[in-house]
């Protein structure tokens, strides 16, 4: 047989294994996964995608091509961008310019400094690690050319046909400009390849054998995902908590309905002023309400968005993720939902789900709730990163409290609708979120995102203190702006 | 009682029962209801949204206000952000300024003549009609104050505070500009006020009445709707098709392998010319497949994504509707996924299939899917207008050389995968679908979206006749901009 032939063979057994794993991720709605395509701009990286596009079921592809951040992509977190675009499950993600083709252009132009692409490296693998321990796969594909290769400027006549859209994009380089870029490579690489994402080198030359071999590194990748195969990180720094905050607290503190009438006016009207400080909409506000049934969040709220604007107001409840939602990061739902520059985002309830909620009804495994601590910690320093004033509550009551309130909510028709069975069977488990409630604290109270835990007995307390402590955190970081 | 303890009763009782039907709304999780706020600049628009945001459960509220359109709204069709942007099921939506907005205060400049109004206004009911037959409520409320009150300039105290958020951003007005509003306003109404959809004017110099006025109306509104009480759009335009498209077609054609090959290399290096034409980016490209299961469609859309550039394809392939889809107008997951300018979206299968798939297996209502010709035929004409080229594609083959496929597919491993139970049981409709297809394209076929039945039995045939459309069809425009 010829060699022609026996590659068309190949080719052509490869194409089909391929379509039958595509079909098998697809049915089984499996964690996306993500073909990072980096490499010398001579080695065919569109090219390698146009024959995926042949090869493949369309349906199930999805490209995506980052250059510089634009517009709104500018003022949020960095990673916002690459979040929020993260294929659906069961599909495979092409990424042309992936999270690391803007820090290594600017490593290999000598625009950074070696600390901040380090920095940078990595709050990547973070994320990666994140998306791999959500079920995401990927594949991190350096395309090779040797030197004399990359030295045959202008590229062969094919290459040059797909290339040529590349190359449009990203910038033509000079022979000297790819010795600093497969430099800034080299160090991208001994950062960021971990053992559960590693790079791989894919030799290039020839087009053929390197979208075969791309071929054979995604079927198996497939393959290994389909039968749980793949790897996890592992590790969670985390400590359990020593001390009942809990008990600590005073539950007779409360406030007369005058005074609280009062209060609540000055506080309004003070929020409602400082959210029209010319200075408020270079940064946003992010409020996340936790607490036991009942402790009175809703309320707490209102109070505190009567004042806003409703049109820089976004009010999120949190329920239990939809069966989409289960199928994608945990995280993704809130970076989707994170303030824009100028706005104000309320969360009833929050991603903190994951270590209360999640971890108490065993709806993550322990090592994911574990791990969940390090990952809110890097989400809110993201975000304050970024200029939004994550601040935090945790309204309290105590158990006799809470009975007393859903028995009354029993009696009020207006109310009913607030009690459901399941907030009788949080009831039984009240030690455990209890634990889960202070783990949570000691794990994630931020100087930059703290909690505040509020006695809620008396409601009016609780409002006061909440508008109070909202109002005193908006005008201390107005005063630094 | 005193007039104030009075007030301040009706006031609670309202509240409660707000509540109360907010809830039953949210668990029917039924289409949201729109509440449009339009009126005097002094009448308090935005006091009165602030008034809900104190009364009702912050969670299931969305506030909307839309100015001029910006970046990518500007090149999209004009009713595109108002789609992409409707609330989700069983919550409310607040519009401080909806789609009624930008062409009622050009009218009132001047800046537009009362042809291309009433066009706009026509185009609006068209929509309006479309989202209550899918189960969305509109409320249209037109915040009136007698003439003496508008010249009562500067506002009262309270007012202002909460207006000059609404002023900064519409604009002051002078007396004389408030007449000429009053006097678009008047034809706006005239021209928008349909039975389903009425504007309803809202006395609003006192602040406390008007908030009751408006809070009951949303009550009876909601109640309405919970007891399925609400008046859906009548009329429908169509004409059952009187010939068979399909007898008539020559299922012989072919197409040689050695011309096939040349031909396809051909038309692809021509595609992908014109997509590179600096013009191509003006406009966008949508193409539509349908046709009978395994006609061919996967590897035609194959034959032709894989020349064009994945950085400014899409790919979709129509499945049925999931829960949260289901729970939302029908053609709205189509609005999300049009092309912006210079990409190109692929539908295989596309919203033909509520006049296909739905209309044969009972899916939707008679009276629906014979409103949705002229629904699509809106949606095409709108997508024409806004630069994108509609092409659409229907491979047919006979019900013999369908089953001949199927028996070959089974017996093929890597081809099983498509072939479900669900193939089987439509071949049992087949005269079912040959009339939906016959009375579909002699109701949507239109001079810029006409529909191309290709017989399919060769697909090397039916392939080339597809990439010669797409590049004819494109050439034309192309040299046309």
């Amino acid at each position: 047989m010829s060699k022609d032939k026996s590659l068309k063979k190949q080719r052509q057994a490869l194409c089909e294994d391929l379509l039958e794993a595509q079909f098998e991720l697809q049915q089984a709605n499996l964690g996306p996964v993500l073909l990072l395509v980096s490499g010398n701009d001579l080695a065919g990286k569109a090219e390698l995608i146009y024959t995926f596009y042949e090869w493949l079921d369309n349906r199930y592809l999805n490209t995506r091509a980052f250059t510089l951040p634009r517009g709104i992509e500018r003022k949020m977190p960095r990673l916002w961008r690459y979040w929020r675009s993260l294929p659906p499950a069961g599909t495979l993600g092409f990424y042309l310019g992936s999270w690391y083709h803007q820090p290594l252009i600017q490593l290999s132009r000598g625009r950074m400094s070696d600390s901040r692409f380090k920095t940078q490296m990595e709050q990547i693998t973070r994320f990666e690690n994140q998306l791999v321990a959500e079920g995401v796969t990927l594949l991190k594909l350096w395309l090779h050319l040797d030197d004399d290769q990359t030295q045959n400027y202008p590229p062969r006549e094919q290459q040059k046909q797909y290339d040529s859209l590349a190359m449009r994009e990203w910038g033509e380089f000079s022979t000297t400009e790819y010795a600093k870029v497969r430099e800034a490579a080299k160090r991208m690489s001994e950062l960021t390849s971990t053992a559960i994402a590693p790079w791989i080198q894919v030799p290039s030359s020839d087009a053929e054998q390197r979208d075969l071999h791309v071929g054979k590194l995604l079927l198996k990748a497939m393959e290994n995902k389909l039968r749980g195969k793949e790897e996890a990180p592992k590790g969670h720094e985390w400590q359990a908590s020593k001390s009942n905050r809990l008990d600590k607290l005073d539950y007779g503190r409360e406030l007369k309905k005058d005074v609280y009438k009062r209060e609540l006016e000055r506080y309004q009207q003070r929020l409602r002023d400082l959210t029209r400080h010319p200075s408020f909409a270079k940064g946003s506000l992010l409020l996340v309400f936790e607490g036991s049934d009942a402790a009175g969040k809703g309320g707490t709220i209102r109070r505190i968005t009567h004042c806003l604007d409703p049109r820089i107001l976004r009010v999120h409840g949190t329920r239990a993720p939809t069966e989409e939602e289960r199928s994608q990061p945990y995280l993704l739902r809130f970076w989707r939902r994170i303030p824009a520059p100028g706005n104000v985002v309320v969360f009833d309830r929050s991603y903190y789900g994951r270590v209360l909620v999640e971890r108490v009804e065993g709806f993550c495994s322990k090592t994911r709730w574990r791990q969940a601590y390090a990952e809110i910690n890097d989400f809110e320093a993201q975000l304050h990163k970024a200029g939004t004033q994550v601040i935090k509550f945790w309204l309290a009551i105590t158990p006799e409290e809470q009975l007393a309130r859903f028995e009354a909510r029993e009696k009020t028709p207006t109310k009913r609708y607030k009690l459901t069975d399941e907030d009788w069977r949080n009831r039984d488990k009240w030690p455990d979120y209890v634990s889960a409630m202070n783990d949570m604290v000691e794990n994630t109270a931020t100087p930059h995102a703290p909690w505040h835990v509020l006695p809620s007995t008396d409601k009016r307390y609780a409002r006061i203190q909440a508008l109070r402590i909202v109002c005193e955190t908006l005008q201390k970081r107005l005063k630094q702006s």
